[in-house]
């Protein structure tokens, strides 16, 4: 996707630094090293923002949501990885405060027009030194071109493999263009709701904030809030959407372009999603599970959620082994309510489970799917009209060593 | 324990036999493999019973909840491993009785006078025809001798790789001596409610079915009921407790003995969970994790149980990091209620955490503490008065083995 960055629609800029927090390439296997990125407006941008359930937040994450709450139109994004600033105390507010007047003085703005957002280890001091001695440098390399997008999405990056860029290109009804960008983190620590990551959205359309909180709520709801890796939720997770009316085009509630900007953005929340699945930490495969005929919307997220984080079903498709069984127990543990003599399972199409009764199936035509780097896992309850759907990964060695080791 | 087994407490006789259905012997590394185990009362015996949570049951665990629920004594008790007899339909429910009435036969008593219980593979059907063959010799070989005990416990072992027996001789307010025995099996597939195994006590006392189960359910309750290996809760899961009065010594609600036996119960109960979550399949440590000062019952087993679950939280004790951050992230998405600012963290005695804050602390004690075989994790809230307890252990490249071959 390398169309795609997230300085692609009209008045953004951006740029990503090595400021000396990573010490390593760590798993991205970059000899390239970024790690605090830049995303700049040249106009005021309106901003909506979705955030971590976790009762505990990150400092810079906390700062973010006051100021999102409060101030109208924002003008820069500092970012940071390998640091969370979560756990420290008042130091952590005031860490994230420095970083952002450093960056509006830089920029001649105000500080409360920066927004700050950092992932990484937990109970560390925010290394505000290097950062902000970082900062002149990002300041002034802050580009439209698509390679200091590009640098933007690297520093953000933790123990991700693969960048996660997307984008869309919109024809209004009027026949003007607006263009959405998206670039993500997340990788480990990724449970619904949110998925534990970092994502931000640009548009150049002028949206007002109330309808721009209404167009990332729907767009977040059934992408980033249905991926899982392992079930752990962060405390720093945020996606934002910033719109800076740069193309002149505006979306107004209800419109044709409405549903237009809506379903674009949906499907660049869902395309991210399934890059952040399929690169879970470890991850060999990209697991798509559905549950349809539930008797309720809770009932077919509970059983797609136990099945997504059943440490059983995931080491099973690691190993490629056909003992789905493990499925059907994660349905019956999941706290939905079924009849277990109705269900039906089948796997990427083959058919293993019927009205509750493990199927005999073609064992060489399983191993055959089962090889495949993506599998569907489709689950029908025959109870009511409910569907739902979640992206995860299996569970490998590589996910055990990652996290036997992430923080040293 | 070599002086624990099943049949210790007077009027018990076991034994295990190898009918053929394991075909290596797994990751038990034992060469004498057994399968199937017989469990008999020299008289009708009391049986109380608590049974997994999932809305899913095994039809050979159907099969003995409906006979406890309605008979009034049990002689016999057959558990095989390998197929759990679970997801194949009525069939296995015909196929439990058929083995049943061989064992009835057999030993010269009714159908349903013998439970049954099934352990290991989803969806396959029990080789009912292998089990029965087997029952001749099995009953034959039925003896008081501790070696027939520990045959037992080896036959209902499906990825264990330690025995797990316990007992228990105590002398009551009369003089007289009463034994309690346990034996169980379970090391993958572990969860509250229940951990999933397959748990056997054996009492000579005399004990009338509804103080039986009331203390077969206090003691499992925060004993069973707070391991944890990976989160999944299995299809047949059970704990039953058989009082056959032999002792000629009874046990009264109310008494001085009825104390004695339900702590004496509670002890052994708890030493098993110990054995079976440091026993988890690919652990390499014992994580006790408590919860004090919560506000309410609910918030501690919520925040115990997130900890425990955690896949980052046991890759890291695995990989012996010094990561707490991640103890404090899964408190804060446990759904508990407390203030992330007043919440302290011990590992093993070592303040690593006071008022949300991370602290510094000696990385070459914490390297000490974090190398041993058994970790405590205790999390102070200061919120109110309640408490909970629960065993887990680390997540290994070894767990990731198991369950990527364990069908095949």
């Amino acid at each position: 996707m390398c169309d795609a960055y997230i300085n692609k629609p009209q008045g953004f800029k951006a740029c990503g630094i090595y400021a000396g927090l990573k010490t390593d390439p760590g798993n991205s296997g970059n000899t390239d090293l970024y790690d605090v990125a830049l995303l700049y407006s040249e106009v005021p941008a309106k901003v909506a923002g979705v955030y971590t359930s976790n009762l505990v937040k990150g400092h810079s994450l906390v700062r973010s949501i006051d100021l999102i709450n409060s101030k109208k139109a924002f003008r820069a994004f500092v970012i940071n990885s390998k640091v969370a600033n979560a756990c420290v105390g008042q130091a952590g507010y005031e860490d994230a405060a420095n970083i952002a007047s450093c960056a509006a003085s830089e920029l001649g703005i105000s500080p409360d027009e920066v927004l700050t957002a950092s992932t990484g280890t937990i109970g560390v001091r925010l290394p505000v030194d290097k950062i902000n001695a970082a900062i002149p440098t990002l300041a002034s390399s802050l580009s439209r071109e698509p390679e200091a997008g590009h640098k933007a999405e690297r520093a953000i990056m933790t123990t991700d493999t693969v960048p996660k860029e997307v984008t869309a290109t919109i024809t209004l009804a009027s026949g003007k263009e607006v263009i959405i960008s998206g670039m993500a983190k997340g990788s480990g620590m990724i449970s619904p709701n949110l998925a534990t990551m970092i994502g931000v959205f640009t548009t150049d359309a002028d949206i007002d904030t109330p309808i721009l909180n209404k167009l990332l709520k729907d767009a977040v709801s059934h992408s980033f809030n249905r991926v899982c890796v392992d079930g752990d939720t962060s405390v720093c997770d945020m996606v934002t959407l910033w719109a800076n009316g740069a193309s002149g085009a505006s979306i107004e509630e209800g419109s044709e372009d409405y549903d237009l900007f809506a379903k674009a953005l949906t499907d660049l929340a869902t395309d991210i999603s399934r890059m952040i699945a399929k690169d879970g930490e470890g991850a060999t495969k990209l697991l798509e599970i559905t549950v349809d005929g539930a008797a309720s919307d809770k009932d077919a997220l509970l059983i797609v959620s136990a099945v997504a984080k059943s440490p059983l079903v995931k080491t099973g498709f690691f190993g490629e082994d056909a003992n789905f069984g493990r499925i059907i127990t994660a349905a019956g543990y999941s706290g939905a309510t079924f009849d277990p003599d109705k269900i039906d399972i089948d796997i990427s199409g083959l058919p293993v489970c019927r009205d509750g009764i493990m199927l005999a199936f073609d064992e060489d035509e399983a191993a055959k799917l089962l090889h495949e780097e993506e599998i569907k896992i489709d689950i029908t309850l025959h109870e009511g009209d409910a569907f739902d759907r979640m992206f995860t990964c299996d569970f490998s060695y590589k996910y055990v060593e990652i996290n036997g080791s992430y923080r040293t």
